[in-house]
């Protein structure tokens, strides 16, 4: 029995709000029970200066958590500096949405998410991820029906889910709860037609085997194609 | 006639809602029209380093502008550093409460408040300190029914409101189109019971009069007073 | 009676002494009794980008302190970075001198004013403003005699002073002793013909009332009325 | 045909060699073909802040790359201040590590590693793992060798390996020329035992396949049996 | 002949001014001709960390120029940081300093000397090792009269200058003009009894010669014999 | 007797290995004795912003410790900044090599140095300058040989060699243990053909005298002439 009351493959309560920042040009609130993170996308007409005169354009995300998102607090970034964590979950975000955009259909452009945790229960990074690809598509549907762009440069969904061994079982979307004692901990990004695009999995303590790792991923595309439906129905 | 159809003496949608963080020992979500700002206290049972052993505590508060909150894309305070503005707003949210705190009373204990503008329009610092008021009050309260100290040391409410001569007249509770045109801008903080805690008033062009200063005061005690009355009824 | 034995509406020794920096184009060094100010102005032939082509000028201001400047050493600004104190300070001297200098007059070109304190007992900003503006003046006035401008951009005088409530009581001008003891502490920034440009007055303790606040704006109308004349006295 | 002209399950030439600093407790050279990495390790008397009294120990990793230690030279970290990546790098080494470790039987000290890529040829990480591995091995040898600690707190070995889908096939220990035109890129950290520690996979373009993961993980494997061998063969 | 009209072996005029600074145990205001450097002594009841308990005392010192000392505007070091020239020259003050305190005597405390230049025309750390030997000096004088040590812990006095190939000709004491154009340039620290402390001597283009050495050697020998009288006088 | 059993006049070993980087344009691993230090050459067509325009070229030079290159592992530099004793390594390197290196010559390009110290035992700054003459030959003379450049823009060679008076007696090139004690410590920089180009001598303890440093002097010219016979060997 998971502290939650919830079955093992079942994950939290998922929603995913458009429209709630009024001057971004795409944005999405996205809770995963209690965890909740505010996605906004910015549409910028410039490239990275590495990028300029390829014919290409670029997604790229920062992430970061407000000091009271989380039970103790934490010192604020804009005092302490970004962390080490946030730097590694914001390129990942932008990974993850690279991989289902057409840069060169996007053109020299650039789209800038933005990711704030604004309260923490356990899986942020994958909460952030999944309402960033609102966030973007929002954003990009914006640039067709502004005339800013012909076509829409976004060729896939992409999500993300956690899966853990938690007391020696697997267990879909750790919470906090779950996730400070999890055996193992992954995190899964699959596309909607459920192409893979990243894996991380970490044992905590002892090493973890083939078969454990086989049920993460399998609960992973399960979770992962529920999100995804939740997605495209954000757009309905 | 003003850009959002107000008249001169008056404000914007006000709403205070509390309870809006889960981990918080207080907190309150402050909109003052579209400038939407989070408000969280967190109780800390040590003092800064340089008030221990003196028998008082001390409330202090932290300012930051999520990167999107703006017209514009602001860079993330994490990368650039925190802002002077961000450090002169914090600071005066500080001294504002500190103003209606029996320090003694609290202890040798410390109150840090973090206000995070989500969206802003306008007024982020005068939403700011009233909104970091409530969450103040929310967070003593639960400390006095949790028995973690004996009575509530806030010994009045205290608010914020901004007055600018905008087209050479006096208007209340400016938003970003007024204040961005404002001849004058002034920021009032002003207890439950009248008094005066902070007013600064900055000529943006031309000086002001005494006469002018007169009346922008006059429509910031108003102001106050009708915010006071709000913060009253978010405990209620 | 004031510890310095002066009267309530008496302000230290001024001095205004211009030509003290080699190098610069104008310069001052602005003493109020023990408070040492060194004010330099420098002639920028370009603008802050973020100006460019919009064919005006800019003012602005740097201020610091020397490490031993206060009573107890100050740790030195280029190792703990600048203070927040020091980056509100600033912001305010650069404020005031704007709104005494016609910005499309001065065209495409910035000033820039340094402010180092040599010496602290109180007041340091407003000894700031008052000896900044001689150092702009100074340097304007070199400027036409030199022929880079045609006319100088200077439309006024600007001074400042400190009022407060001291041991019940307004005073005018406080030094060190007064300043960290006075119940309220304002500040006010007035040009030559008598207009407002800022004022900040801060509650210390108990809030301030309307009475209390008009005292001490009339004191700093009759301070500032004086520094005018001096600064006025300093080029003949 | 790989452009190195090795087969697609054919690791780098190898090279372990011990005792390369005089005044670490424990070093390593790691070459995997052209990337070379120091690795050297530190014994420390003391744990980390947050450990203390909780009668475990640490094991912690620091990663950096010298100036030209690839093609075009970087900007030097000192003054760039540490990458993202390298920081996350320096993570994974870490929880490696310590998966390999009895903290408890470490007692209240901490380990400290410091991997310096001395040239890069792709898969730095990967040699940094391994060689980090043999310094620390050497390390607690040292410290049972010279009584400061009872018995060796090591209790398996750990390596790593990059595979990736190159040219559309599988292929084992990706070199620069791979790793930069690679569709997916994949990091693998096994133990001695054939446990699974970490695993890090990441679509670069197309997203991948299950079939196309297996075939990684399975090369993985084979490679770091490889690795495991040549670390026990560097203690022989 | 030189630029200033002085003969080979003459120095600038010198001045040593002491108590000018109402908050510091010690100060002096030094000035080579147009380089003026305001160097205090702050008295410490505490050594660094890393020198407790060792019955030994420490002087340090810091070293920053005005934005404004130069001919062009430096940018402020406390938002550029301290330059690597500012360390590198308050690192020789320091030692220079120390080379004639009986660090034993001094005991387990810290004289901290702060150099700031408000005008540099060249000599700036000449002139600000010269200035910071009479404010030790001056403090340790008030350490005495105060009763806070029994005895003055400076065994001798000491002073720096420059010396330079300008021209192909030795010369003493350069100044800015000189400076910029020296083939060698040369700083030399020496004690009141004529000791060598430090010796720093640098081609700027062409290598120089051992008896082009000898002659700033015996040059600077001759600048420092003046510079001790005058130090002395400062006493009298 | 000296520790190591060297006789006054002699070096510790001398090695400079060629060609040890792969990416760099020219390259050479240092050793004196157990002190090793990487250098490698990059080659940048472009010369910084403040030397555009005038026809020459520039020498620069970036040094480094890696942190357990010493007996008690330092705070590595990319978490703790540049420190200054490495800022004042590293101009002094460039300076050196500046001084043998005709930048008319060398045209509107840089040559950009990277030392750093695999472990320390005395003298890196000496070894570092040493090698980084081989380093910056090597990349002129694959300059001159792939085309880029017609000549080879270096007039001499360079090198460095550190002196001491170590018990009382003057002493060659000293070894971590001698430089800890000595009571005076010397840096030369000497060039092929004999001339100085920098000198550097420092009192550790009581001042010294002109005949100790005479005799530091003549050891030094004798060690650089060894040791621009070895840089000289090094390309045959």
């Amino acid at each position: 029995m998971r502290p939650s009351g919830r079955s093992f493959n079942e994950m939290r309560a998922v929603s995913l709000e458009r429209g709630v920042a009024r001057h971004a040009e795409g944005s999405c609130l996205v809770k995963f029970g209690d965890t909740h993170v505010l996605c906004t996308a910015t549409w910028d007409e410039t490239t990275p200066p590495w990028l300029r005169g390829q014919g290409r354009g670029w997604v790229t995300a920062e992430y970061g958590m407000l000091p009271r998102s989380t039970h103790q607090r934490m010192k604020r970034e804009a005092k302490a500096g970004q962390s080490g964590r946030s730097q590694e979950i914001q390129r990942l975000i932008g990974r993850s949405l690279r991989a289902v955009v057409d840069l060169k259909a996007l053109g020299e452009r650039q789209i800038l998410i933005d990711c704030d945790v604004l309260q923490a229960d356990g899986g942020t990074r994958t909460a952030a991820v999944t309402g960033a690809w609102v966030a973007l598509e929002d954003c990009c549907r914006w640039a067709v029906r502004d005339g800013v762009i012909a076509a829409n440069p976004v060729v896939d969904s992409v999500s993300a889910v956690s899966c853990g061994i938690v007391n020696g079982a697997p267990a879909l979307d750790l919470d906090y709860a779950e996730d400070s004692t999890a055996q193992t901990d992954a995190n899964f990004v699959i596309t909607g037609r459920g192409g893979l695009v990243e894996i991380q999995a970490t044992a905590e303590g002892a090493p973890f085997s083939d078969e454990q790792f086989a049920a993460l991923l399998s609960l992973a595309k399960e979770g992962c194609a529920g999100l995804a439906a939740r997605q495209k129905a954000a757009f309905e």
